[in-house]
């Protein structure tokens, strides 16, 4: 059945090349003490750091900044950014990044109102007691197609001395305004471009891939996103600098996981939730990781029960022929996004190389799931996720 | 190219069957005075009246009521309620209907805040010195898919004296909170249910039949919105209680209008134009003219310059084979639209049969145009549009 559901993102997105000439009005809605958060210096060598600064500066606005927020990023950054937040009394957070820098900016923004560690927003231990009633308003210009997080409410964080990467969602940590400029991208290389890809790819799979009968239209729409995706990303490798092709893949990035795919569906994620404790545990790039467990975990869930949706995927999205026994089909279709991870994308294949052997699979597999089961396209219990994990040493 | 755009849609939908509980507390949230706006006795009918009343007498506000706002909804409505907002000092208004009724209500909440006439709003001769830049909060619960008044800051009002019908669009009218429930469509026609889904369609043929390269992952959604109309439609309006059918079709009316599909393009819209002056003057329902005009306008406006966007419409959409003519795959899809519009939904096919002659074609196309030319998928002249509506008589 459909379920009953909230749409709700107030979320306003300037699109193009020519919008950043609204910055220190939006900024200014806010107040006057601004921090900017960023990464490392690749926002100075395109020349985006100095036009934001020219922006701030010309607005009248006191900028402050904390640089070197990690690629999976640190709580020790967003306790870093917090404290900022306390000691030079700022009204509003800019981040200017890719994932990573805006969902450490969340936190930064829940953070900083709070007396506690920021860690408890995310600690599943604390989650029941702790949660976001109060944060600052979060401004972003995004520089990397992918998590979605200019447009969500959620974020994801390491705590390396634990080896724990979570992720939580808090409405009040939607950013109020997202800058989002295909030039912006015109920089990423092919690698990230196609790491970026394959986040995308599962951010839609995870909701895709749910026998929980919803709406048709949300149907087509991911499907559309998916083609989008299959379409642009190779572009994007081939001519960084294709408009078309940047912007395609950076307004699909947004659409793919600001909630509206899915519905009235009740949800619960596979792939990500394996993903993080490869990521927290050897730091790889989360959309790689995501690439190497999307065809196993496919293939492992495969069975005569949900086999119809493979069909749909294949059939729709991959154009595999409908005239072939069902089972058939929903082989060629998780061959066929093998070949467009592994082939078209280019991305590495098994955990082997990407360093990763069967050292922690127990231990990762234990925590992915929860200590129980991880319930999703199909409930999966430790033995399973290392099952998958196994599955892709070859 | 892709043009920039701002995409910035902060209404809260609450979607299902069991969602009017938080009618009292978003009503709240704006004040204690609601003038409730509404339409015939429809709603009293389904025991909807009866359960908004009690929610806003739980809620402990003040309930004032407007009563018998017109299908093709009249100015006098507007001033009427505009008054009314005055008098008791309305501090929030609810519309309970279809497009008519929130298109009305949004005019009352403009017009409730300011001294001149309403009209000033819409009327062409005065827009250019009149704006809203107040309104009193809107909330909806919407009884009809079709107009996607509930997700966008348009409306289309009527003026019988002068036999006006002007559309106009302002920020400041979008809603705060739409309620959907596709329940509350169960009892809706099948002709009305035909005629909304025909609104639809058009919505998204006039974004979609543009030639302005844009983004392709919104070809894409608009396609698939398409293919909800068309397989749900039917449905509808043989089963009116199908819940999967109503709530497709209720969700695709608010996104085929609400803006995201126009992405970056330069938009003109050219049936809407063209179907307002028929029902200005007949008093026809709007997506039954819409029906009458859309095949016709596509006839006249092929040509080989824009002979692709048909073929697309016609092989993603209406799977039309693609190994032929492109010529010939257009004439196919324009056959299939109209079997869709005159067969399957049972439309009327000519203005004849809707009780139109040729005695106003004159006067209506030169008003749809503007006194020049009407800027669409192709541009029209007063003289384009009289021989589109002349291909409407038979």
């Amino acid at each position: 059945m459909i379920h009953d559901f909230v749409y709700d993102i107030p979320v306003r997105v300037y699109f193009g090349r020519d919008q950043l000439q609204h910055l220190g009005a939006e900024l200014k809605k806010y107040g006057t003490r601004v921090l900017m958060t960023y990464g490392g210096g690749s926002i100075k060598r395109m020349g985006l750091y100095d036009r934001v600064v020219k922006e701030i500066r010309d607005a009248g606005l006191e900028l402050f900044e904390l640089p070197g927020i990690e690629p999976n990023p640190r709580i020790d950054s967003v306790r870093r950014g917090a404290q900022m937040c306390k000691d030079h009394h700022i009204d509003v957070l800019l981040a200017v990044g890719g994932g990573s820098t805006i969902d450490a900016t969340k936190f930064i923004a829940a953070g900083a109102c709070v007396d506690h560690d920021p860690w408890d927003f995310l600690d599943p231990a604390k989650r029941g007691t702790v949660s976001v009633d109060k944060a600052l308003p979060i401004i972003d210009i995004l520089t990397l197609a992918a998590t979605g997080s200019e447009m969500d409410s959620g974020g994801v964080i390491s705590n390396p001395e634990t080896q724990d990467k979570y992720g939580a969602l808090y409405p009040l940590l939607l950013p109020k305004v997202s800058f989002l400029d295909p030039t912006n991208t015109f920089t990423v290389s092919p690698y990230q471009t196609a790491c970026g890809a394959a986040d995308m790819m599962s951010h839609i799979l995870e909701v895709y891939f749910n026998m929980d009968q919803d709406m048709y239209m949300l149907d087509c729409f991911m499907e559309g996103l998916m083609k989008t995706i299959i379409r642009y990303a190779p572009i994007a490798m081939r001519e960084p600098e294709n408009y078309e092709a940047r912007a395609n893949l950076m307004w699909t990035s947004s659409w793919a996981i600001n909630g509206f795919v899915n519905g009235g569906k009740r949800l619960a994620w596979s792939c990500h939730p394996m993903e993080h404790e490869l990521s927290a545990i050897y730091d790889i790039t989360h959309g790689l990781g995501l690439a190497i467990l999307t065809p196993r975990w496919m293939q492992y869930c495969l069975d005569e029960t949900n086999v119809s949706k493979y069909v749909q995927l294949g059939t729709n999205v991959f154009g595999i022929n409908p005239g072939q026994e069902p089972m058939a089909i929903a082989r060629q279709t998780i061959d066929a996004m093998s070949q467009f991870l592994f082939g078209t994308l280019g991305l590495k294949r098994t955990l082997p190389e990407v360093g990763i052997d069967e050292t922690h699979f127990a231990v990762m597999a234990r925590k992915s799931v929860g200590g129980d089961v991880l319930q999703g396209f199909k409930p999966l219990r430790q033995h399973d996720v290392e099952q998958i994990y196994r599955m892709c040493m070859e």
